[in-house]
């Protein structure tokens, strides 16, 4: 239970403080923090509230949307995030390194176009004392949110850097399917900078970004995903993110309760 | 345009005899023939009109469903279906494996029990000339259609038999997203029974089974993909493959043209 962080955006689409306050409540210790709603507060503001709840902060999401063609905007925003989890005082922060550029059909080059922006990225970082987290995301999402599709890709690109400067995020409902997970777990020893978890469920939602459930609602074996991440050496928190509209119309108490439960019953059991 | 294959899904729930004529019609001479259809027609004069109107079968769609747990109906379902596709002359059976047996998390599990009944099915097939073909399904489809999940995945599998008793489907859909698949369509050279296209739309639609777009109208690099199956040696037919309810509305004649239309533009160009 120490461990479980809560991803801001299980709970839709809640301020800082709600999400703050129910961590509280529900004796969470450690939160995951979207840079929209830590904006909307204020950074200062939300890293004085996040510091005097005395949470940890698992993550910030996110930077990354590398492959976007206007690179010196791209920068920009990635180092702004950077300051962000700086701020927050991030164990990582994540990034979702973005789709094809519009009308564009090089996936080879798109991929290119991540490893150069986070080259550009990294001193920045380091010299911030901010990991970067390279997300690979399902490849359902590879045409428009992330080229990186599976943890060898990612952990390939971070292996040109520091394990302490550039690190990966393992999510669940993002690998699951893999049939080379084991072995790239096995592999990503001293890169893992975050274990997100929620459930892969059928059939997929009409909104295929809405499509977590919480864990046991859908096909993934946390049992064995747990156990493969320890086993690559990752003792950090466990966050919970389920985007799903139907939890999000739950009081915020009430999601709270079920991620506690959902988390005891699948992840720790 | 002489190697254009028509995969009968993309008119739909059209019948055979309008599947056939429309071929005639459009000059495409052959087709991927799927079993409902037939057998709503009737296999020995469904296969009596394939090969009067003179069509190739490029393929027929399909059996596998491996991961059902009752054994032995999975198998004597899989050699009805490798009797039609001798009765037909096909080139090949696509295997459609199967997802998670139903309440099972056991992914491991499920992949084992796809090596198994392919084994069982394999002679059976041997003897009767009719080349099994399994087909990587996007891993968006992994919990609930198909666990063979990459190219390379289904290569491993391939590997232990004849290459001309078990090939593999690669069908742009499935597989443009895979970071390492320039090396395992190398890799496939011999392997590869059937090549099938059909692009990657977005939005995803909101039933993922209809996700399909014309070529042309999605991300994928057909220029790419087919230069890298013809480096692997590859010959035969190309099939357009297109599950999307909006082109399903259309007249068949109009889809034909489509197709042909797109087929000229994207794949041979």
């Amino acid at each position: 239970m120490n461990r479980l962080s809560l991803n801001q955006r299980t709970l839709g689409d809640r301020s800082l403080p709600e999400a703050v306050s129910a961590c509280t409540r529900a004796g969470v210790e450690s939160i995951g923090v979207w840079r929209g709603p830590l904006w909307a507060f204020g950074v200062e503001r939300g890293a004085k509230l996040v510091a005097e709840a005395g949470l940890r902060v698992s993550s910030l999401c996110r930077g990354g949307f590398f492959t976007s063609t206007d690179r010196r905007s791209t920068l920009a925003r990635n180092r702004r995030a950077v300051d962000d989890a700086e701020a927050l005082g991030a164990e990582c922060l994540v990034l979702v390194v973005g789709g094809l550029p519009s009308g564009s059909r090089d996936l080879p080059a798109a991929r290119a176009t991540v490893s150069e922006v986070l080259a550009e990225l990294v001193d920045y970082a380091q010299e911030r004392s901010v990991r970067l987290a390279l997300e690979p995301m399902h490849p359902m999402y590879c045409a428009d949110r992330g080229v990186l599709s599976t943890l060898g890709q990612a952990l390939d690109l971070a292996e040109c850097f520091d394990p302490d400067a550039v690190g990966v995020v393992v999510d669940t409902f993002h690998v699951w399917w893999d049939p080379d997970l084991e072995r790239q777990l096995a592999r990503a020893r001293g890169r893992i900078a975050s274990f997100q978890v929620g459930d892969w469920i059928t059939p997929l939602s009409a909104d295929s970004l809405l499509a977590r459930g919480l864990m046991g609602r859908g096909h993934i074996d946390f049992q064995l995903l747990g156990r493969l991440v320890s086993e690559a050496g990752y003792t950090g928190d466990v966050e919970v993110e389920i985007f799903n509209a139907d939890l999000w119309r739950q009081d915020v108490d009430s999601i709270l309760a079920a991620v506690v439960r959902s988390y005891q019953e699948h992840v720790v059991a």
